[in-house]
């Protein structure tokens, strides 16, 4: 090793801002049932998998968002992938709670409201979570999918921007 | 609503599959030291953002990868960003663990092992860690940064495949 490092110049949340506004993320939108019954959702950049067996996904919220009270262990929520051309979907979810369910939605399991424009729709049943300031890791076991169609091209989030995906480079089979 | 959902025809491993290959994800490269003070380090499409405030990162980890026992709250670890023409890091941090540290990485912070054609480095210190059936979320403290260069084209991961990312479509400041 050299010891010319680079200036670590940045500290705190600008240091996570800058290394994470050049990291890319997949968006999804997630849905579920609130308290009451009535259709709640979201768009996320955070839903990750966690291993495969059992199928598990982890999805970073805050605790102040307004669907958190309601993603509550035993629930239901679905995880709702996106291609490029379902941009309107992701900007809809992250936009005026009341223009979120406008009427396009499917009664899916569980009564889930469904959006059948996704690429994909997994069904997922919350099992715990864990809370870490003022966020949340929410653990959600995969239930079932259904894949609407393929291939698709996702859409991605980077630099405070929606992208296409771009030129595949090689494969990791 | 309506009620012509959908056929949910996959299942656990499948379902879960199924939706993340049509989810992207950011791709990095996360290096540390061992219990024994040699370097090691792992190509991850798991690292999150928790929240700014104060500044977290979640990274998903199987535990029983060689890297998950040096992974100890209060160790350091270095998150690096990728652009798409550092495919070769990708797939270097991927393969043959002999063939990670070829002697071009720089000693960092807390004595890291930093990779210097990285698009930018964020040093955190692991905070927790949860353990969930055989995988793990580790909970990272994000203490500095260095971003190397500006503007980037982050690497992604898609339907098992490394891509460089697209248009942008649309802004969302």
């Amino acid at each position: 090793m050299t010891n010319n490092s680079p200036a670590f110049d940045l500290s705190g949340s600008d240091a996570l801002k800058a290394a994470f506004r050049n990291h890319a993320s997949g968006i999804s939108v997630i849905t579920a049932l609130d308290l009451d019954g009535n259709p709640i959702g979201f768009t996320a950049s955070s839903a990750t998998s966690l291993g495969s067996n059992p199928p598990l996904v982890s999805l970073n919220v805050a605790q102040g968002s307004s669907s958190y009270p309601h993603l509550l262990p035993g629930r239901f929520v679905a995880l709702h992938t996106l291609d490029s051309d379902s941009l309107h979907l992701a900007q809809r979810f992250a936009g005026d709670k009341a223009g979120r369910f406008v009427g396009d939605e499917i009664d899916g399991p569980e009564g889930l409201p469904i959006i059948p424009q996704a690429s994909s729709v997994l069904i997922g049943k919350i099992r715990e979570k864990y809370e870490i300031e003022s966020n949340a890791v929410v653990i959600i076991d995969a239930l079932t999918a259904s894949v609407m169609r393929t291939p698709q091209e996702p859409l991605v989030y980077f630099q405070r921007a929606y992208h296409a995906i771009g030129n595949k480079l090689a494969d990791n089979d």
